[in-house]
């Protein structure tokens, strides 16, 4: 059973100062708790129902017996951040922060601002789908251990490599081309499969900044046919990888 | 000032058996309400707080002064649907729906069973920037007159058709070829740029139906090259426009 101290630590975990002080997350959700363990993440204790707990038995031999904690769905629903509260949720430690510069034959997402932490989460999925090990994000990015962020993953945190940079200073310091997401660029239709590479992709409302978009080898742009004025975020995301990758 | 009547009159168009008996919905948020009057919707009247309504003077010479309501913040949070609540709400007509099947020569997006109202608006966006004018639902997606789905689409509902009809039906009776979404098909990469066809989305879990997928002329698959399952059915129906479309 959960203490009331245990509780009240898991609920602390909604608040990014929170997060960063103890350097754990909270992951929610069947799917993507059973990908983290799956995947070896570093789940330090997994808070589920009974039933799901049975369903599970042969995933959850990777963790000591003694970090599987029998929840009653109430409790998980006092623990759980989302509107929909799961079956499942997960205590990881967060990785350490790396300022390792990606090399030579890397494709890389570097994101500014994203605001949205669905929109990040779908990002981390898209990077996830498309092969991309890579991403920086900006300090003014949403964290990407808030819960939303983390359950819109679907797991794909497993297995993208996340870290925190000054994108500016980040393209300054690589020799990797880059290619920044604007509305006046060339024409991605024009570009050629990348092997290697930084895709930038700016914040929702008014896109990349002045200055990185100016730091980076290239404006590439998704033609527009029709009326609408913007595409979101991560829609547009999917597009460019959808032209430059694969 | 808004009568109790018509307080409760907007409030219940958040459920779609009051809209569909009253074929009228509302959208909410500034620019929404800009676009769907500079498009020549069938905007009833408008609710907004005296701020917003002496800053778009311009654009609400559209519309009858008496159809202008100003109304207190507190009051259009008690209106809105949404969780952040606008400085501008409109009340519009749906459009009568349509039973006409596209043509030659026609681009159609048809969507199976999308449920969630975000994802359906953004699907919307997606389809008016790369110029598709004709979207067909089957009659389990979720309903587009949803403020939410309204909200997501960011004034894109004015510049596509939208209607409801059986999707195998609809397969049946056209000439148009079609290209159904699917994680078995053929590499979309493999496809030219088409200018006529229709495009088929399906569910966000379980994707297109069997029947579905048999009545279409092609299965089109985007190539994964990391470890995700599956993509966002907005963020995949972005992919497949930015190969096919572009």
């Amino acid at each position: 059973m959960l203490s009331k101290a245990q509780i009240k630590y898991i609920q602390s975990l909604q608040h990014k100062k929170n997060r960063q002080k103890s350097s754990q997350y909270i992951a929610e959700g069947d799917k993507i708790v059973q990908e983290l363990l799956l995947a070896g993440m570093p789940v330090k204790a997994v808070y589920a129902t009974a039933g799901w707990i049975s369903d599970h038995a042969e995933v959850l031999k990777r963790l000591d017996a003694s970090a599987v904690y029998t929840v009653e769905e109430a409790v998980l629903k006092q623990l759980s951040a989302l509107t929909t509260p799961n079956k499942a949720m997960a205590l990881l430690d967060m990785p350490a922060a790396s300022a390792q510069l990606p090399g030579e034959g890397t494709l890389v997402l570097a994101l500014e601002a994203i605001q949205d932490p669905g929109n990040m989460g779908t990002i981390i999925r898209i990077a996830d789908w498309f092969g991309i090990r890579e991403i920086v994000c900006s300090p003014d990015c949403v964290d990407v251990y808030n819960p939303k962020t983390i359950q819109a993953t679907m797991g794909s945190i497993a297995r993208v490599r996340i870290s925190e940079t000054d994108i500016k200073s980040f393209l300054e310091n690589t020799s990797l081309p880059s290619y920044a997401a604007t509305l006046h660029g060339k024409d991605i239709t024009a570009f050629s499969k990348l092997t290697e590479g930084i895709i930038l992709i700016g914040n929702e409302g008014r896109g990349l900044s002045e200055e990185v978009t100016a730091a980076a080898t290239h404006q590439i742009t998704i033609p527009r046919l029709g009326g609408a004025e913007s595409l979101n975020a991560a829609v547009a995301t999917g597009i460019i990888c959808g032209r430059l990758l694969i």
